[in-house]
């Protein structure tokens, strides 16, 4: 690698997202490679919608200017229209396109040739699973924090914890990145005491995932909340997170720990179960 | 392209996306090709958090497997782990690899080379940022629709329409994605008889940013809530609708019009206004 330039470490290296959309796919990923790097500092300019030639030409201005500092720019592209992708190909600056090569390959493994139209993917789209999606994100905001258990009957999701063990979050990002209604239901004191699930989720059991964290954790999140009550106690946090255990383990409910996941990985892993089960859900 | 072969367009195309994480980059740049063949059906299967050549092995043979039916499979890979990629090149099936060549790219022009573990970009990395995110999340919540407006000095970006624009998803959204503490405000009846901002918002003008639509969309958004009321009446909405541009424009709000564009595009809007802006956000 190095023989050809090493860059100087201590300055912030440009890093530029072209697209002719949203840059949403370049961001995602150039930020995957960027994370290789964590020892260089990042200058990131997210430059969406550029959609005409003439916005190429400015966009690519602005690029060859940063070069005249000595620094060679990352620039991460996806754009699907040809004049636009030719003219910031003019750059002086090698661009790293995510678009060109692939769809040549795969227009060469389905043996036809893309519609490369501006590409909407993060458009609205399939106006249908569009709505679903919004609508599943108000279903969520409904469904926090058992606010209402009204029409849990509706729910793909249901997610059972102790309060504040992270699942309002995980909620709204099934909902709105994947569409799927998901409620929540918090464990409180009298469902721990008792060795049956909740009465509002006993019919519903096929669809309830058991969130858990570490009693550390927890006792964290919840004296930033309350300090000093018993409510935060480590003794409290300890004994409602085993109880909740054992009540997952009794009702065979699917467990994800997320004292060390993102929101992004515990819907992987509850999408992957659900796409295991028989039903299909999206 | 058709020289080398043209699938059977009536059969649903295998595609699979590769991931030693939770494989969402691999979906979005895979989804982001995809979109260009509008007339062919896809079968997606994701496999993520592929960590080990064992894993690797047992994908490749499920892939190997579909090419028995005499059809090429769509495999899109995110893997920074070397071992896992070499077992999954060993697939009979073409491999559409978004980290492999640009990696190199990368590496390339900043003249070291990448970390190459498990790439957790998807994962709680940056747990400072990660936690901004999630609190981001509860903000959206509590100031969902102006249930609260306490605090609302603390947002970085108010929403402020008529019921029923699509204020929520947004808002939602941009807390997720980008840890933005996002308020809605809705314009109710009186305020929309003033020329004046609303008093809780008058103060925070510069954070501010109009939602329209259009009054068909919003009447049908509405008569799903309430059919027949005036509050859902044709009139009713493009008179609202019409009050709220003007005060948009009275006060030089940035537009955005929600009738036409996603949750993500309407975001990207939003973020290219703040990174205008003198005060970075974020």
């Amino acid at each position: 690698m190095s023989e050809t330039q090493t860059q100087d470490i201590s300055r912030a290296i440009p890093v530029f997202f072209l697209s002719d959309s949203t840059g949403i796919s370049a961001e995602t990923m150039g930020n995957a490679l960027l994370l290789h790097f964590p020892d260089h500092r990042f200058e990131r300019t997210l430059i969406p919608f550029i959609t005409t030639p003439d916005d190429a030409r400015e966009v690519v201005a602005q690029i060859d200017a940063t070069m005249d500092d000595g620094v060679t720019p990352l620039v991460f592209v996806t754009a699907a229209l040809d004049d636009v992708r030719q003219e910031l190909h003019k750059s002086r600056a090698p661009l790293i396109d995510f678009f060109d090569m692939h769809m040549l390959e795969v227009e060469r493994i389905l043996g036809v040739r893309g519609a490369r139209t501006p590409a909407r993917l993060h458009g609205v789209g399939d106006v249908k699973r569009y709505n679903a999606r919004m609508q599943a994100v108000e279903y969520a905001i409904e469904h926090d924090d058992g606010q209402s258990v009204r029409s849990l009957d509706k729910a793909d999701v249901i997610l059972v914890a102790p309060s504040r063990c992270g699942k309002t979050p995980t909620t709204m990002y099934l909902a709105l990145q994947h569409g799927l209604r998901v409620a929540n239901y918090p464990l409180v004191e009298e469902d721990l005491a008792s060795t049956d699930l909740p009465r509002p989720i006993r019919h519903l059991q096929d669809r309830c995932f058991g969130i858990i964290t570490s009693a550390a954790r927890l006792h964290a999140v919840r004296t930033e909340r309350r300090p000093d009550s018993t409510y935060a106690s480590l003794r409290q946090c300890a004994y409602e997170l085993r109880r909740a255990e054992e009540l997952y383990r009794m009702h065979h409910l699917p467990v994800i720990d997320s004292s060390a996941k993102s929101v992004e990985e515990m819907s992987t892993l509850i999408l992957q179960v659900l796409a295991r089960r028989p039903r299909v859900v999206h």
